[in-house]
């Protein structure tokens, strides 16, 4: 990346789904350091080819006792073996068992949400979906058919969890490697399913909200890939966001406008589960198998038709590339070495068949 | 804390600065782990007693060409050795040698600040408080005096960026440990003087506005810290806050209504210093030593005088002790094991005399 660094000054991006600045600076790569302990192209220990199973991972098969209740398994045929199983979690951030706060009456009501301080008892579910039975296999090592299969049990969960009228909002996500925040090396990701709007599904919002008002447009169906595009498929398009937060971030994005991720289909689900492989293939490729977070971003369940317009789900995978420091955390602004042109065409070019 | 634990259920709360919402879950704290990169206790490699200086560390006495230039250095008087050195990043995220974007107009003119994508130039300022000549002297090791002059010359160089017509805002921060960021291991902070107004800064203008509109109150003056105080002085209290979104996070608020950080004067410099370093050394003690990041939180320096009755300093301090996963990613939403009353009566009750 010696030349595309060279060419390049530093540059401020503001991105139109989240309004958010973020400083694209590749000097900054070249900044030496005394402090070893995080290494960009660290492997993260997750599962892989190298990874013996671990004889007392609870996701395993055969261990099924040791994990909490399930909620439903694919197949549900309990005669044949289990290929994904979505249980509750066992640590709760949120409890299913106990009052949820009262549900605001009517649509625009907003006395609940009078801004300041505020406690509500933490009302919730939290559920992990384990993606395979086998402790050495990795999402992506899934064939297309399974990785849509875990795409379209998110989807199933995520609607009987809308369902409740105390829930919100639920936050689907993967934690992949231990710098990603994952606790469990055993393929799985996670969903929470919040009594709030949480904060930056608000801001992504009021944001799109913003640009509809003057132009009319949903940012997202108004993104034109050209340089920034990974790659194409009948429903989605894969790219490196203009204003990426961080450096090899990919969102996949359908290429219709839909506000509800967890309205996929079968073929859709198929054909999201081959792209999303592919671009977990090409990270692992690239950046030597990184931690990484994949989040879905979706509506809020109560949203009343108006938004619709506006709102469009989409994927989003970072990879944990390095630390964030007390900028990010004070300003909100990010400070990426990598134009995302960059990390588009080396993603794009790059093969992975 | 096991008692602490025991008596509480988990609870989501929204703060009344950044609108946030936190989940509070004590049980989280106990679940298990098979990924060990990340552990709670391990302290950072920063520097401190058992740090060997480093031969080749630019920021030692002694060292001082091999900085980026100096911009000014306390005692100013060059036949004394300094104390403090205020320089150039030789890497910096923005520069000072480009064309700044256009200056608004006017106060009020917002045509520049249509949402939507943009990009900029990388113009702006990226300074490095380098905080002592030594190599093995961490900030709380100063005595009182020694950190108001840290705190003293982030002032004086914020004053002088402000005057750039270009200049909206300017993050000060520091890094502690890699875990927390740090590239370099010798005492050190930053500031970056931006083009724009940071995200969050404006987020959290906005939620204090609406409280104000709403109570005529401002959000920090109104807060009655109780049982989440730590220690109070004549100009500050230290708290930790009623929803923060890190275990062991601390707020250190003038107890008067100042909006700017920049303004503050030689005394209030001091106790602020000397209450800095008492929670530095409580956190350092009741923590064994952790990564840590502090932000100060002030105005953006072109906002209109109306702004001012709900614009109000503070410094955040936040100590690293996991890593963040795709839930906080996503849902910009935080999970924190550990209640605010619990970590403020533990910090409260250290002895660190
Ligand atoms: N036998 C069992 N049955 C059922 N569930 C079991 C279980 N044993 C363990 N679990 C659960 O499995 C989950 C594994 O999740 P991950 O590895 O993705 O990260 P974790 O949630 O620990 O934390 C990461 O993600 C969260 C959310 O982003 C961050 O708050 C946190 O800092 C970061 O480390 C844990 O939540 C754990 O409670
Ligand atoms: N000889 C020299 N003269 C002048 N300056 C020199 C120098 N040698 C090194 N520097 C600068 O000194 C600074 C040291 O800063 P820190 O250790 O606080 O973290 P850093 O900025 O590297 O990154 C952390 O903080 C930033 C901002 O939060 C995050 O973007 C990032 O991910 C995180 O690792 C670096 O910015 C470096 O460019």
């Amino acid at each position: 990346m010696a030349a595309a660094e060279a060419s390049r000054t530093s540059e401020a991006r503001r991105d139109a789904v989240f309004g958010r600045w973020v400083v694209f600076s590749p000097a900054r790569s070249r900044r030496p350091t005394d402090l070893k302990s995080h290494n960009p192209t660290n492997p993260s220990p997750g599962p892989g080819a190298d990874a013996p199973p671990k004889p007392s991972c609870p996701f395993c098969a055969g261990r099924e006792s040791e994990c909490a209740p399930q909620i439903f398994r694919v197949p549900p045929d309990g005669s044949l073996p289990w290929r994904i199983r979505v249980i509750q979690n066992l640590y709760p951030a949120l409890r299913r068992d106990v009052d949820p706060p009262p549900v605001p009456e009517a649509e625009g009501d907003v006395s609940s949400d009078e801004p300041g301080e505020r406690a509500v008892p933490g009302f919730g579910f939290h559920d992990v979906v384990i993606e395979t039975p086998r402790h050495d296999v990795r999402l992506w090592d899934l064939d297309a058919e399974g990785v849509r299969d875990v795409l379209l049990a998110y989807a199933e969960r995520v609607r009987q969890l809308g369902e409740h009228p105390a829930v919100q909002y639920v936050q689907v996500f993967k934690n992949h490697g231990a710098s990603a925040g994952a606790s469990m090396a055993h393929s799985h990701s996670q969903m929470l399913g919040t009594p709030f709007v949480p904060p930056s599904v608000t801001t992504r919002l009021n944001c799109m909200k913003e640009i509809f008002d003057r132009s009319g447009n949903c940012s997202l169906c108004e993104i034109r890939p050209k340089d920034i595009l990974i790659s194409e498929t009948p429903n989605f398009s894969a790219i490196v966001p203009f204003a990426a937060s961080y450096p090899f971030e990919i969102w996949i994005i359908p290429r219709q406008h839909i506000s509800y991720f967890h309205e996929i289909d079968q073929d859709k689900a198929l054909d999201l589960g081959s792209l999303l492989k592919t671009m977990l293939q090409k990270l692992s490729k690239q950046l030597n198998d990184p931690p990484f977070n994949f989040m879905v971003h979706s509506a809020p369940f109560k949203i009343s038709s108006s938004c619709l317009p506006y709102t469009h789900w989409f994927l989003q995978i970072v990879p944990q590339l390095s630390v964030v420091g007390g900028f990010e955390l004070g300003s909100g602004c990010y400070i990426n070495p990598v134009f995302p042109e960059d990390a588009a065409k080396i993603l794009r070019e790059l093969d992975c068949s």
